[in-house]
């Protein structure tokens, strides 16, 4: 397990499920419990999200304190983000298709931060001039999905700084350079914004307590390199009179990110980037996306695919809807029913369907974005 | 030397002649040539103020190039600050007393920084709270010196921290953690917050070029103790494309600040607050005032006193605009021709004048002091 190596800024070695195993105990998180999941439907209206479903987020932190707030009345808020690092590519939409579906079930408050800070820290090569247009387009992007306008507020670092900074070294006061290098394996020669900038992105973690006053608890949905943050922020935010924030945690998907190298942002034309259009999109999927399917059409129907590391599978599963479907095209998939063409030709055609719809409220949102921009006046109602 | 250890935290050993020869070499800074002083004099309009006259400001870093530009017409400005670690006491006037002066001859803009954030990051038992109150009653102290209202602009870290963490960044970026170790003694058992705030300090040295997308340079006028920020910004600024600030550098003068640990805030009752009543300055300055003086009348008529370590002679001269009338002084304790008490006495007369003054401008100040606030649109005439 020695090979597995996973900060924020690095993930490599097999994603396995004795590697899972292995960081379950390592980060000392939980597996979500039939129990917690039965509690989740309940609020759901009797169906679970796919991605709860299918194991994609498995672990959390404290679920079971939101769900008891959520049904003693008690207000909580949803907290994610995105590093703006460059375009995105639909597996980046992933986590913010979950939080989604969260904010829709609890109809909840949404922070969403941006921290185009940390991208220009760590970016050698990266002017702050194209953070900050990268960071922009990511906004959209994320909006697109069609998140709640009155509910869901986006927090870019530069942005809110004079907020941030002020509540950062609240974190930082209480976090010493010994425990960010032992948690995030930042080293000596690192710069000094490295070291400093896990207080910035622990802010939102605790922001809505310390702007209303009252102790409300926050959820963060995130994948699970992005531990190492949550778990200072849990360490840090009880000193500071604030609740440990609660965590649901997806496993790192590298059927999305690109298994293999392949399929990633960073091999020129393989990721399939939201503004790609029909064509591309049904070329990189023929072209590049790794298959679980079998080497021949004999071996596939009498095998079937394997489609937990199916790229046109996980793609497909993450933008249909209807877990009945999904769970139909699992199976035809599995038992070698379908075909691995067939599976990229219906991947292929669901993403461009999202695609399509996203695009067209890109433009609705990009007209009034800045009434999404966090503003601590507005949370009022808490 | 090894005794000495300065650091902006911490200042220890014995600071005389060597010590400061050891400085000057370690920090790499030059001694104010009398070519300097006459071009600093010619500008003045003749006199040169006391604190250079007696070599209290004794050092420099490119104080020529600043008096290029200003032979030139090219504009420079000036920073100075204080960290609002509690109530000021008369020694904590003396740079800016000095700075206000290098603002009339000059006519230039001053931005002071009072830097709460560092004070709340490194005071472990402080409260933000406390630590804004503090900063916000040094604020009306230090203007209360008469500064320009047009040229003069408060930055306060936290209220500014939009500016200036997007700034900051710029210098984190180029500074490493171990650059911070090794100039500032800082540890892994330090905060976060500490190894970052140097970034924070080092803006307003640029800040200015940044705003206005002109290279402005910037003098810098200092106690020797605040070397290591300057040192460490010369080294990044002109990788941001920017001049190395300039700068004026005091020693750090113990004969304020409390020699041998007299005369210091930290001693209860021992040091001269700028809120003290008449009284309470007469009666400090007989009780504690360390004294260069000899022991009895006898001995101090015959051998005269040593002024330069006398902290009645040094607190009059911080006072005393006349250099004549301050030479005069000089000459007469030092000759045992004026005796200790009647140095006392003049001492606190010239004080509780000045701080009358202070106190009757610091009302004035008080009614508006929010239009010192640093506000980027106004450096328009740079």
């Amino acid at each position: 397990m020695d090979s597995l190596k996973m900060t924020p800024w690095e993930v490599s070695g097999k994603l396995d499920d004795a590697a899972y195993r292995h960081l379950i105990e390592k980060f000392g998180v939980d597996i979500i419990s039939k129990e917690l999941m039965e509690r989740l439907g309940k609020v759901a209206g009797g169906e679970l999200h796919p991605f709860l479903a299918t194991g994609l987020f498995f672990a959390h932190r404290d679920l079971n304190l939101i769900l008891d707030d959520y049904d003693a009345g008690r207000p909580f808020y949803l907290y994610t983000g995105r590093g703006p690092s460059g375009k995105m590519h639909i597996g980046h939409l992933l986590p913010f298709i979950f939080t989604k579906w969260l904010q829709d079930v609890f109809g909840v408050h949404l922070l969403v931060q941006f921290t185009d800070d940390e991208k220009y820290l760590i970016k050698s090569d990266r002017s702050k001039k194209e953070v900050e247009t990268v960071a922009n387009e990511n906004v959209l992007d994320v909006l697109s999905l069609g998140f709640d306008p009155k509910k869901t507020h986006i927090i870019k670092d530069y942005d809110n700084a004079k907020t941030l900074y002020y509540y950062a070294t609240d974190v930082a006061k209480h976090t010493t350079i010994s425990t960010i290098k032992a948690v995030f394996g930042v080293v000596d020669s690192d710069n000094i914004g490295k070291v400093f900038f896990p207080s910035m992105q622990i802010v939102p973690a605790f922001i809505l307590s310390a702007i209303t006053g009252k102790n409300i608890r926050c959820l963060i949905p995130y994948a699970i390199d992005q531990d190492p943050y949550f778990r200072v922020s849990r360490d840090v935010l009880p000193k500071l009179g604030y609740y440990k924030p609660s965590a649901i945690i997806s496993k790192f998907l590298p059927s999305l990110q690109g298994q293999n190298g392949k399929m990633s942002s960073s091999i020129k034309g393989s990721a399939i980037f939201l503004d790609d259009d029909e064509d591309s999109v049904k070329r990189k999927m023929m072209k590049y996306a790794f298959s679980g399917g079998k080497d021949t059409v004999a071996e596939q129907r009498k095998y079937g695919a394997n489609p937990d590391v199916d790229f046109a599978f996980n793609a497909y599963a993450m933008f249909e809807d209807d877990p009945a479907k999904i769970r139909q095209v699992y199976d035809d998939y599995k038992s070698g029913r379908m075909l691995s063409g067939e599976m990229k030709e219906l991947s292929a055609r669901k993403i461009n369907e999202r695609l399509a719809e996203m695009r067209r409220r890109r433009k609705v949102v990009e007209k009034d974005v800045s009434k999404y921009t966090f503003d601590p006046s507005k949370f009022k109602d808490l």
